[in-house]
């Protein structure tokens, strides 16, 4: 029986119930991604571990959980003139994805240096790319050009309370496919340190160490905190018990940073090749990550590549850095020597993601 | 509701009923692996695929269902002496675990050239490592040792009607959340032509061409017909009117050529690094395969490859190269172009497993 939410009607972006009807308005969209465990990382943990594969959702990421919510929220007149985002991550191939399902059109600006896999998958799903500059001013000026010939509706990809009910979805089969849960463990945006184009001796160095293949180290891309916003706000209503911990990393803890000081912290703008991904809290996840999320712990970008070892191996899952960062974060000492997580027993962990570029691997790798 | 099977009960060393007693037996320590499919794989094929996720069983492979059968068949005082096995396979590491569950010993002989991580498996569920030569005779001359010193029950990793009902409990499951499937595609026996300890450069080619890691080719563990035979006697008593294929790969078509021939042929014995770990058809499996198998679909190695390929970047799981094989026959011309199977229409695939030693692979590219 659900224990209903004190979580005020209307004080955030999203609540129990407009979470539920998007679960009704995507369920035969979306995939009921499985819940995996192993006895294996249960035994390292000290807990037992339930992960919610979010890697095997439609377009590889719980992305679409959310676009698709969006899509289909808009009436025949707004729809009609399609959907436009400025992204070059998950959410551009699964709200690509989600209006072909539609039959609308997507229009996706995309910076010029996006890894190949992105491009390809939102053209994939029929998305109409449009190249920008790789910064934020000249995504922002494409998008806006292509808006107003088009009239096409914005979709962001986290600060929408559309996109916040629909990755809030994945609490309501979570929570029902392991009601046991008594704590939830859930990536939250961050630039992930090491890019595919920039990868450095050190990363190389760790692979070998940990004898992995040398993945595509993207950045991140929880992007933003629609993802823990969501989760958290529908768990917390099924289960106001249910703690809430963010999984960040450490070369990229804003939301960290932020928690800290109470108020939106942004680190300083960079423009590298992957500076369009970036992501940091919105004004509409910031709330819900100050007010319901107990804890941020912040992991190493080893121990990131070492939990996707574990993932690979023990798992048989393929993840994106984002992806094992949750499971990173249980078997950091962070949390394992933290008394107040002692009584955390049966942990969800979410794994986002698993859109990896075995192509650019081998090309880093061959050079 | 289940139409019963006209296969005659005792005519093969397990059936319907056995299989269901195997289930109501192991179904507490197995995993109901889930069923995985693909809007883009079904556009590849003309079908819709099911992809029914023995990597994700305990032990890494579906073998872990006929060990623990097998090792929970046994009466007290039989357990009370343990286990035995010669293989360094999945058998190995699955029957080390089921023992371990039961609380009994279980002495695994390993020929001296096996894979590490395959050793690391089995000690790491507590088996009992027993050195052997490198080749038929000595394993059996070890186990035979082993065998006088402790009373240990031998439990054949395929010819053996415990396991082959153990591994019959895939269909039970299958079927149950799949029922629309009117093929079953299913690895069989062979020994993958590219070894990790030999891969030769066409390997290496072949993997840089298509962008993916180079996985350890170790050979396919399918061993002898053990699983295609359990998950044909219980999916045919289920629907007698579902087919069955076998995928085999081609550099090693044991089971084509027998099934051509109408009796077992095995490959003449080479004593290569993989010798001990070569499977041919036993004569508890060769009656089921030669009566309810359709027909041999027959791949190329690099048919394997491009399938394992997607398996990693579409489905979002690590399988081996046995795991992915079944998707290579559905992909490939000879199943492509048959009018025979042109009505198949939703085909179930059974991914056999998820073992591949990502340190090897390391190991062989740094040489």
């Amino acid at each position: 029986m659900e224990e209903e939410s004190q979580i005020i009607k209307g004080k955030y972006a999203a609540d129990i119930s407009s979470i539920k009807e998007a679960h009704d308005r995507i369920k035969s969209l979306i995939l009921k991604t499985p819940v995996l465990s192993s006895a294996s990382l249960d035994a390292m943990s000290g807990r037992q571990l339930h992960f919610k594969c979010e890697n095997f959702q439609k377009g590889g990421a719980f992305k679409f959980r959310g676009a698709s919510n969006a899509v289909f929220s808009l009436n025949d007149e707004e729809a009609s003139k399609g959907v436009i985002t400025h992204s070059s991550g998950n959410h551009a191939a699964a709200l690509a994805l989600a209006a072909k399902l539609r039959g609308i059109p997507a229009y996706i600006v995309i910076p010029k240096n996006a890894p190949t896999c992105k491009v390809e998958n939102v053209k994939r799903y029929g998305g109409q790319v449009i190249w920008s500059e790789a910064n934020m001013r000249s995504r922002e000026e494409v998008a806006n050009k292509v808006w107003q010939e088009t009239g096409a509706i914005f979709i962001h990809p986290y600060n929408d309370g559309r996109i916040l009910s629909g990755q809030g979805t994945i609490s309501l089969e979570f929570l029902e496919q392991a009601p046991q849960i008594d704590t939830l463990v859930v990536p939250i945006s961050g630039l992930f340190t090491f890019l595919c184009q920039s990868i450095s001796q050190k990363c190389f160095k760790i692979c070998f160490a940990f004898g992995i293949p040398l993945l595509i180290f993207q950045q991140m891309k929880t992007a933003g905190g629609g993802l823990i916003s969501g989760v958290a706000l529908a768990a917390k209503s099924i289960n106001p018990a249910i703690r809430i911990l963010a999984a960040e990393p450490k070369g990229a803890d804003d939301a960290a940073q932020s928690k800290a000081a109470g108020r939106i912290i942004t680190l300083p703008e960079t423009n590298t090749i992957a500076d369009g991904l970036r992501a940091f809290l919105g004004d509409f996840t910031w709330p819900v990550v100050r007010d319901l999320v107990e804890d941020i712990i912040t992991v190493e970008d080893s121990e990131i590549i070492k939990a996707m070892k574990l993932c690979f191996e023990i798992l048989k899952i393929v993840v994106e850095p984002s992806g094992a960062i949750g499971l990173a974060a249980v078997l950091s000492e962070t949390f394992q020597k933290n008394p107040a997580w002692k009584d955390c027993k049966h942990i969800g962990i979410v794994v986002s993601g698993g859109n990896v570029d075995m192509a650019v691997l081998w090309d880093s790798l061959k050079k």
